[in-house]
C-alpha cells in the first residue's frame, strides 16, 4: 500500500440503471464498509470472508437503511490496484448512488480522483505506465481496432517491446564499456560490425514503432474522410446513407449544406470521420463562399477524398470537377476516390461510355472510381470496401503492436533521432 | 425454474464508465459463459466453483480475446432471480459491453425485455407483486422520501400488511361459514358484535391505506408549488435562489417570465414541484395575458401556493394581491404561504407595520407569512421549514406503510367500497 487514505467512486456509467457499483480502495476499504453494512447472516465479518467472495446484506446509517446490496470482497495484493477493495453493488439510482457514497465519505472514505484507481494499480506495481495508460484506451475504445490495439497494450504489448528494445540497449552498452576498460589490452569483446549491427537492428525496431503511430493515430482519433463534389451531386445524401440516418438535411435546392458536418461511422471495426462540405461551384452568396473555403481547408485535413460526380452532368463538368480536385489533393498523403452517383437515372452503356476505366483513370490518376445510387443505397458495399482498402489494418488483424500514444510517439521519435544523430 | 431459455441484458447505466456489468440468467447460465470465458486460472470449471464467488479472465469469441473480465457466480435457488446467474464485469466502453452482449447472444442466450429479471424472480417467488414492482420504484427513486418507502416496500412492508388483512378476513370468513353451518343447532361462536367489531377493524384498516396515498402519491410525483404574485415582486428570482441556479430568465423589466417553468427540488427528501407562473397584472400584451390564464390554471393544480409580494408596494396593492388569490384557491384542498419579498429595501418597524402578524392574517385567512429577500437568499430556511410543515411527514418518519402505487390504491378503494357497500 503507498498511501494511507481509502478512496471511493462509483464505478459504473453515470445515470439511472438496474444496479451501479460503487468501489472502495484502501488500507481501510474493510472496515469502513463493516461500518455501513449489515449482512444478511448475522456475526459475518467482512474482513475475514475469503477473497474474491460476494455477500448479500443491507447499508445503513446507523439510523435508517439505505438500500440492499451486494459486496465483493478482494484482498490485497489480489485485486486491480494492489489494495484491499471492496465493490458495493446498489440499486441503481442515481439519488441512492450518491447517498451511498456520501455515507462512505462520512466514514473515513475520500471521494476518488478520475484514475485514481489505476494510478494506485500503477502505484503498486500491478502494471506499467503504458499499461495504465491502455486502461483508459481501452474504457473509451468505440470501435473494434482501437480495442484491440488497447486491450493488447494494456496486456503488456507495448510494454514488452520496451523491455526487448531496453535489453537491447543494455547489451550494447555493456559491449561498448568492455571495450572501453579493456581498450588497452587489445582484447577485442565485439567486433565493430558487430556493433553496428546490434545499433541498425535496434534502430530498425524503434522505427518500426514510430511509422506505427500514422496508423495508431488514425485508429484512434478516425480516419478523416472528405466528401466533395459539386454543389446538388448528393454529398448529404451519401453521408446519410452512410450514417444510416438523417444527419444532414437533404433537400433540392442547391447550396443546401453550408456548415461542414462531421459524424464518424464504424466501417470493419474502423471509424471513419465524414466530412460533408458545401458544394463546390462559383457563388455570389457571402455565406455560401465562405462554406467552399471551408471546404478546400477540411479537403486538406483528410486522409481519403471522396469526389462525388453526377452521372446525368455532362461530361466536361465532369472532367473540370476531377481536375480541380486533383489540383488540391496531395497525392503522396491523400487517397482519392471518384464516386459516381445517381447511376438509377442513367443507362448502364452510357455509364460505361462516360466513366470507362481507360480513359477516366487518366483523367483521375488511376485512382479508384465507384459508381452508386446514394438515395437507393445502391452498391455501397463496394464504396466501404474501397474505403478498408486504402488502410493497411494487416498489423492489427496480426496483432502487432501499434502505438497509439503521442507522448510513446514523441519519446520514440526522439530516440529514433538521437540513434541517427 | 420457470423458463427454459437464459437471458442477459447491461445492468449498469447505459453510456461509459469504468466498469459495467452484464447480467446472463438462467438454466444455461454456467455453459454460455463457460463458451466465451477463460479463467486466468487454467482448468476451473465456472459451474463448479463456490456460489457467490467472482474469478478473474478473459472473454474471447474463439479468435481473439474481446476483454479482460470479472465473473461473478450465484447460483439457484439463492440467487436475485432464483435462476443460476453470471455477472460479467467488463470494461465499461458501451462497444465493449455491445460486443460482450452480441457473443452471449451468439451464444445461445436471449436478450432480456425491459424488467424481466424482476418478473422472474417473481414467476420464481423469490419475490410477491408488490415486492417486484418496488424494485423498479427503488430504481427510480430521486429523492430520500421515495427511495424509503419504495424499500420498506421491497422488503415486504406493503405486502405483510395485505396478510394481515387477508388473515382478519379469512378469520371474518370462517366465523360467518361455522354460524352458517350451525345456525339450526343454536351453538353461536361469534356473537354480532364481535363480527361488527372485526369488519370494523379491517376496514378501518384499509381505509388507513387508501387515505396513505394522498400522501405516497405527492412522494412519488413531488408536491405541485405554485408561486404566484405581481409582476416584478421577484418569483422568478426566488425560484432561482430555491433551485440553486440560473433557471428562469430574470431581468428589472415587467413580465419577464411568460412562459410556466416547472423544476424540482428536494427539500428534507421530498420533492417539489415548483412552478413560476406569469405574474399576475392587467396588460394589453396578448402573450402576456395568455401567460396570465395559465397562471391561475397552474393554481388550481398546486397543493402549495407561494403568494409573493413586494414589501415597497402600497398596502392597498398588498391587500389586493392576497384577497385576489384568496378567491381563486380551494382553502379546502391547498395551503397558502405569504411571501414577504425584499425585505432588505425596507427597515424592519415598516416591515412590522405593513405585515403585524394580527391586521394581515385576518385578511390571508390565518395562513402563514414569511420575510424574505430572495436576491440575498435571506430567511430562505424559515421558508423551507414552513413547506416542510405543511406535509404530514410523521408517516414516512415512522416507516408507515405508504401505498404509492395507483393499482394498489385502485385495489384498495374498491375493497374499501364493497364493504361500504
Amino acid at each position: 500500500m503507498t498511501t494511507d487514505d481509502t478512496i471511493c467512486a462509483i464505478s459504473t456509467a453515470p445515470g439511472m440503471g438496474a444496479i451501479a457499483v460503487i468501489r472502495l480502495a484502501g488500507e481501510q476499504a474493510f472496515s469502513i464498509c463493516e461500518k455501513v453494512f449489515i449482512p444478511a447472516k448475522s456475526g459475518k465479518v467482512l474482513s475475514q470472508q475469503p477473497a474474491n467472495s460476494i455477500h448479500f446484506g443491507k447499508i445503513t446509517d446507523g439510523e435508517k437503511d439505505l438500500d440492499e446490496v451486494l459486496v465483493s470482497v478482494f484482498k490485497a495484493p489480489h485485486s486491480f490496484t494492489g489494495d484491499h477493495i471492496v465493490e458495493i453493488a446498489c440499486h441503481g439510482a442515481p439519488y441512492i448512488q450518491q447517498q451511498l457514497l456520501q455515507l462512505l465519505v462520512k466514514n473515513g472514505a475520500r471521494l476518488a480522483l478520475p484514475g485514481e484507481f489505476t494510478q494506485r494499480a500503477f502505484l503498486n506495481g500491478k502494471m506499467d505506465l503504458s499499461q495504465a495508460e491502455a486502461v483508459a484506451d481501452l474504457i473509451a475504445s468505440s470501435n473494434e481496432a482501437v480495442r484491440r490495439v488497447a486491450l493488447q497494450q494494456m496486456r503488456g504489448g507495448f510494454s514488452s517491446e520496451l523491455i526487448k528494445l531496453r535489453e537491447r540497449l543494455l547489451w550494447f552498452i555493456s559491449l561498448i564499456e568492455l571495450e572501453l576498460d579493456f581498450s588497452e589490452e587489445d582484447v577485442e569483446f565485439a567486433n565493430r560490425e558487430e556493433l553496428i549491427a546490434l545499433v541498425n537492428e535496434i534502430e530498425a525496431h524503434i522505427a518500426r514503432l514510430v511509422t506505427s503511430f500514422s496508423l495508431g493515430n488514425v485508429i484512434k482519433n478516425g480516419i478523416p474522410v472528405a466528401i466533395v463534389g459539386h454543389t446538388n451531386a448528393g454529398k448529404s445524401t451519401l453521408l446519410n446513407a452512410l450514417l444510416n440516418e438523417e444527419r444532414a438535411i437533404v433537400s433540392d435546392i442547391h447550396g443546401t449544406t453550408r456548415d461542414a458536418i462531421e459524424d464518424s461511422i464504424n466501417i470493419g471495426g474502423i471509424a471513419f470521420r465524414f466530412i460533408d462540405t458545401a458544394g463546390i461551384r462559383t457563388t455570389a452568396d457571402k455565406i455560401e463562399s465562405l462554406g467552399i473555403q471551408l471546404t478546400y481547408s477540411k479537403v486538406k485535413q483528410a486522409s481519403i477524398v471522396l469526389l462525388l460526380v453526377d452521372v446525368t452532368d455532362p461530361e466536361d463538368k465532369i472532367h473540370e470537377a476531377v481536375s480541380d480536385i486533383m489540383e488540391k489533393i496531395d497525392r503522396e498523403r491523400q487517397q482519392l476516390i471518384v464516386i459516381v452517383n445517381k447511376i438509377d437515372l442513367s443507362d448502364p452503356s452510357t455509364i460505361q461510355e462516360k466513366f470507362s476505366q481507360k480513359a477516366f483513370s487518366e483523367l483521375s490518376g488511376h485512382h479508384s472510381v465507384v459508381p452508386i445510387a446514394a438515395k437507393f443505397r445502391t452498391n455501397l458495399d463496394q464504396l466501404t470496401t474501397e474505403l478498408l482498402r486504402t488502410i493497411d489494418l494487416q498489423a492489427v488483424n496480426n496483432d502487432e503492436v501499434i502505438v497509439t500514444n503521442a507522448r510513446h510517439h514523441e519519446a520514440l521519435t526522439q530516440a529514433l533521432q538521437s540513434s541517427l544523430g
